[in-house]
């Protein structure tokens, strides 16, 4: 099997990626909520008609798109209008079956609306370029770990083919969920993320002071949100996967 | 006394700016040194003739710059051929005198010689995007840090006017550099930065594991270039404060 989607390798990319996104948490509540950066037309831009942090990912993707982030299978854009490749054109050897599933307006519109009420003050603090750069760090960090579910989802497809191809060619939704699920690593993950919520949040020196996120609603933010959304992800693309080679090939 | 002058309050912000510098340089450590990514024309670019590392931090201050991240005083670009701002101009009340101090040359080269061969595991793994990327958020949060210095500066000369004044036409260099220093307070940031370093770089639940990045490590970072080159930062703009405000307006 490709090393990459040996189920143990999985595990510890997603387990190093929530140091990536408590981090990313934890520098965006620095700021304010700055709603108005949310608002398109909030902020007047003189060539996009966006919101401010819109506009800060669009800039921030075009630059990536350019050096071929978005050909890496692991990387989904949030935009679809983005430049071509300046790197010389190469054959990325992707293990997933071809697919289109992109959850990141679900993603940027949960972060927003979910996510930033409780991370940050409320109010308007000014701190708008600051802020909108940790968003592109949140969104970025968030997305990658919640598309992952595609190489969650072939490797355990690969681990019982044919439990999953009669499911997949019925449609069972909730049993392809259920098959998916395996509580006790929820529950491990859910205990883990809290412990480093807790270590990371606050100062060491400085235990005193409140945490600069509090580590139950980032423990929160994976329960409600991270893993439904991983999941959904996980059922998208099996389901998609029948249609996309077992089909044609019946391997 | 402007807010952003009071000394407590600059001593907060470079302790926040801790975290924000351990967890970009622990980010950077999961991926090799990838060397070539430093190198002009390593990785060939069909519209750029620098290095691919340079190209996405060039790529990211261009789209900063529209939204007017230069034109604030604690912010200072790596280049130099950056577009305006797509934002209405406003004026920025700046707390600091007029000045051109930039070391972010210098900071760029210690970075790339001095810190990555210590941080990063040697060789190549091919994540040269993702590297490149962590290497946009270490060095513009280092060159944030050392250029805090300028506040620092002012600071200090506000509350002894005479005192820094006397040394300032003398061209006294290294007497500035003394009265500047304060060797209880390194003393404490440096072993603060130690215990935060060994907190946040080792995953709480598997202390086991080696640390991310080795926190001796990043201890030195401040003692041997961050603390020096942000008093460089301290010097060289008293030594201009003098020349631009004082010969003129004797305050």
């Amino acid at each position: 099997m490709n090393e990459q989607l040996k189920l143990e390798n999985i595990r510890e990319v997603l387990i190093r990626q929530e140091e990536t996104i408590i981090f990313a948490l934890i520098e965006r509540a620095q700021f304010a909520i700055n709603n108005i950066i949310y608002k398109p037309g909030g902020i007047p831009l003189s060539d996009f008609s966006g919101s401010f942090s819109d506009y800060l990912l669009y800039g921030t993707e075009c630059n990536h798109a350019k050096v071929r982030r978005y050909l890496s299978p692991d990387e989904h854009p949030f935009f679809d209008n983005l430049p071509q490749p300046v790197l010389l054109s190469i054959d990325i050897d992707s293990p997933l079956m071809e697919n289109s599933i992109n959850l990141n307006d679900t993603i940027r519109k949960t972060y927003i609306n979910n996510f930033l009420p409780y991370i940050c003050e409320g109010g308007d603090d000014g701190q708008y370029g600051s802020s909108a750069v940790c968003d592109v760090n949140c969104l970025q960090s968030l997305s990658k770990r919640i598309h992952y579910g595609k190489f969650v989802a072939e490797s355990k497809y690969l681990s019982d083919k044919e439990g999953y191809r009669k499911l997949i060619i019925a449609k069972a939704e909730d049993e392809i969920m259920e098959k998916l699920t395996n509580k006790i690593v929820e529950e491990k993950l859910l205990n883990r993320v809290l412990i480093k919520s807790r270590t990371y949040g606050k100062e060491p020196e400085r235990m005193d002071q409140k945490y600069k996120v509090k580590p139950e609603f980032i423990k929160n933010i994976y329960e409600k949100w991270i893993i439904p959304l991983t999941k959904k992800v996980e059922v998208d693309y099996l389901l998609g996967r029948y249609r996309v080679s077992d089909v044609r090939n019946k391997n």
